[in-house]
């Protein structure tokens, strides 16, 4: 608008700057609808995008566990996506988001959506609509809740999982979320965390951690102190799961941007896109290098792992780096999921997939990483990190321990070995194959 | 624009109010270019969602068949899309958006698209443009297509099938289209059926019974008054296609707001996209806690169908109802395809992957659920659903007997046995794997 | 604008005009904007959408080779998507879109994005964000890499193919590439390939035509003078991967377009929707057909590979032909599939997937194809289809040589027998499941 001031001549200066004004603020007024379409558009882009990280985590699972606990997993993600899409309208979209709250906690009741034909003057112009914000949200606790599936599969009960998942959709993700994404005391320390390598997939892997702990590991796992390997039974399910993870994660980032209506604006989700485009490869190339030079053999599994590795690691700052900065944060990431995953092993802990790698520990690299592209600093973010661990560690292994106690959350040793889907669903996901 | 006219000082009005208007109008052309763009963008957005479609159903399916039956099931599934695509340009589109038509009936001919970098002032500058336009209207009909290559899966002959396909998706979809889409008599008498839960998807479950009648049930479904489970060969690629389905369906009934310019516009879009989500979580719960109640074990298959019976209930009117509204909407649907499937049975109508009660018998129930949120009377939503079903329930009865009766539409009893894929064939779908 | 200037009255004419630059200068800056973004977020749909052809020619390629060798076919693509994505930023990007250079040759660093939150003065308001053009470009690449990893599947080494894909994405590629769409002498001669049936498709069948020259085909594939068919695993796998290449070709095709912040622009977008979509399935239906004639019985994977060629065909020019015209040269490149694969088997090249057929012959087919609705000449295409595979075959057979010569490209005769997985990975896809 500085151009038009110097061109206007000064005779024209009485009247005209106040038309000027009022032309403004038409101007204004169109251009604010313009952006609040852009950014709710981004909100419904991203997240059907997110959405489909839901068929993601369910092949990426599928194909990793054994052919006997398939039609398991199968129910589990679909009914944890259900549960967590009603949830979180019940109570965690305004628990999380809350309009005033004292910044630690405040219970919110269920999400109501704009009017229909929502007039402008109703509308939130300056951000987007109720419904795009809300689904966006929606889809990443679904993303929380996948995680803890991977890691426990094959040897819980289903409903004990759901309820665990209720309570994990509708309540702790949701309070931890707003100490960052609600304004609450982690924001205003001045923790960092765009995309949630700490809101989202560490507050999965706790919780997963604690799943493993608490259930322990599958039999036959370990055996006089020996690590048995018990391979995925689809390992071509597991590579369309990773390709539509990666998919999903440009949504995942890319929607975190919150705004896609200025030229700076659509100009920085582009710039997120690349990065984590980029985090993803150098996350896959590295564990595909790190492999073959410690076991002389590539493994797909840890090629896998690595992607997604690298697309954790980047999610607290997908933004700021440069390419070559997405690039060897990505990279350490998936270098850090190829010493973890037998790490873990070590300790006993059975993570069926990776996922406690994958998006615990490279979700705390990214947290970490923001520092050095970010503006934060490495005590807030440890701030962060432990906040986040202790409140969802504890919380889960609390719930995680009444649930054994009370309904038990493991199946008989007989129901596992003869697998899930025979014992809890009567069914086969692959009835017609002989096993080997 | 009302806030300029208060703050123009009275010397000005002579002169300005002319600009004024000049310049409304430029802007105003301005806007409407802009909101042309964000329609026609929804229209290829949307549209390839629910192209993508095309792909759920062909995994669904694929999933729900028998492994000798896979490669069949692909093949169909392709083809009818094609077949759909090339309909739906020669006849169909201009049938059922006819420009002047008595409102029951108007033969189209091809599709002509908008020119090369056509001129705003040639463009339907109030809507979008053609290709957009005929793009998402196209991927329509071949999910209704899908609908019946599914219920009829494992018996039928190909080329029998694909010209059923061609009368479908050349004639009978788009003259019954017509009379609500297009602007006919049940329009005109106010018959509410938002993205088409009678205009697409009870209209292929009214083919698809038609179908299922005519061919009889599959050799040993029903021996001695008993049915006989044939459970699907791969019940991951099923949970895959329910994924990708529910992924298309934010295209399916988001994409049909039919605009996306203004800020009431965008914020429908959102509701929609945050309703047709509930609708299928709430599907997919009721039919988990419903299998678990009736059966004692969670059927997989169920909660697949209890997802989508949800989608298509919602479908009717994804905008109207509040969250609450399109959970219990939902619901509704999943509990019907837990009680229609063993309904089916007893009726000994073998619907191979439970397209009927799915898409049928859940549109109607959206139809019907209409009433309660959206603008719409008991009486006329029930003549639409009559006048749809009479319609296409005769027009694919009459044409199933036909090609019966000069073609025949089933296998031989040995080819059905040995499976379609070798028998029509001559290949497998997975022909290194053992069966069991 | 020119409608303003009818309605100013004449005493207003020393005044306004000046205002009126003023106002056009600052409206024309806020159209630009919203240009800009509209460009851009055309490019980050397109580009996530052909990102998924990523996972559209794993899911392919994994179907169609044998179970024995769908891990490495899977690690495979994921590596090379990933070696494309770091290659393209190291050096491609910049090579292929030089700001200046002599038409032949220009090496470029790596690529910078434009700054965070970049100021609309330092942005390409004219076109798009450098991140959304990167993305969109990184991603063609890796299919052209794609398309080379299925015809040498099932007999070549992993490391060698990921060397040859470093210098395909880094050096060959980009190279050619920047002759035509970086504006180089071909180009300026006046070539037409809108979206790359040349530039991208021919250049991936050139180099996948090399690597099986040097390979020589499977052990058994041609023995005493017959073809041994060797058929694919999975062709469920198969036909999801032929609908993912399918729903990404929107993006492919549709962001070629290289705008969409006009009316003109995005109705261009919208017709390449269409005509792509009719390409393919036309594609598909012309194989289909041409299999029940020839053969007596259609053949899936033809008709998976018809509609993958009819996409290719259109590619070259997506936007001047009508529906017919698209229906009509995709149907071309469908039944020259049917002719080619087996042609390729008389001269023993040993093609796994089709790669060659659809992708070098259907590409070639579609630069011509230009002529008759676009604006092109016989001899200029001919010239590009000439030059490219000069180049790119004489570079890949060069490479290849060298690859063989020194760490060899071919796995022992034992581990090809026993499968890749085993010999060189160590695991297998499907480890559960009895081998026929």
């Amino acid at each position: 608008m500085n151009l038009m001031k110097s061109l206007i001549p000064a005779a024209a200066l009485v009247v005209l700057p106040q038309m000027g004004l009022a032309q403004e603020a038409a101007e204004g007024e169109a251009a604010l609808h313009t952006q609040y379409i852009f950014t709710t558009l981004l909100f419904l882009m991203a997240g059907f995008l997110v959405f489909f990280m839901a068929a993601g985590f369910a092949m990426l699972e599928g194909g990793l566990v054994r052919s006997k606990n398939v039609a398991m997993q199968m129910i589990k993600n679909i009914a944890l996506f259900s549960i967590a899409a009603i949830m979180y309208w019940l109570v965690g979209f305004n628990t999380m988001y809350p309009g005033d709250f004292n910044g630690f906690f405040a219970l919110g009741g269920p999400t109501v959506l704009d009017a229909v034909g929502v007039a402008p003057a109703d509308a939130a112009l300056d951000y987007a609509s109720i419904g795009s914000d809300f689904f966006f949200q929606l889809v990443f606790v679904a993303a929380t809740a996948s995680i803890v599936s991977g890691a426990v599969a094959e040897r819980i009960k289903l409903w004990p999982f759901l309820v665990f998942v209720i309570v994990l959709t509708g309540i702790l993700y949701p309070i931890s979320g707003s100490w960052k994404w609600g304004g609450g005391w982690l924001d205003a320390m001045g923790f960092s965390d765009f995309a949630g390598s700490t809101v989202v997939h560490s507050v999965g892997g706790w919780a997963a951690l604690a799943g493993c702990l608490i259930l322990g590991p599958r039999i036959g796992k370990y055996k006089d102190g020996k690590v048995h390997p018990m391979p995925g039974s689809n390992l071509a399910l597991a590579t369309l799961g990773t390709f539509i993870l990666w998919l999903g994660w440009f949504g995942f980032n890319g929607g975190s941007q919150l705004a896609m209506g200025t030229v700076g604006d659509v100009s920085d989700v582009s710039r997120i896109f690349a990065n984590t485009n980029m985090a993803a490869a150098s996350g896959a190339i590295a564990a595909l290098i790190m492999t073959q030079v410690l076991y002389k053999k590539p493994d797909l599994t840890m090629v896998l792992n690595g992607a997604l590795a690298g697309l954790v690691s980047i999610t607290a700052e997908p933004l700021a780096p440069t390419l070559f900065g997405a690039l060897w944060i990505g990279a350490v990431g998936g270098i850090i999921v190829v010493f973890a995953v037998p790490m873990l092993d070590k300790f006993n802990i059975d993570d069926v997939v990776g996922a406690i790698p994958v998006h615990l520990f490279a979700g705390i690299w990214g947290t970490i990483a923001v520092i050095f592209y970010g503006e934060a600093n490495l005590i807030t973010q440890l701030t962060g990190i432990v906040a986040y661990g202790v409140f969802t560690f504890v919380g889960a292994l609390i719930l995680w321990t009444i649930l054994k106690a009370t309904v038990g959350i493991r199946v008989s040793e007989e129901d596992e070995i003869n697998g899930l889907d025979m014992a809890e669903l009567g069914m086969e996901a692959y009835p017609e194959f002989s096993k080997g």
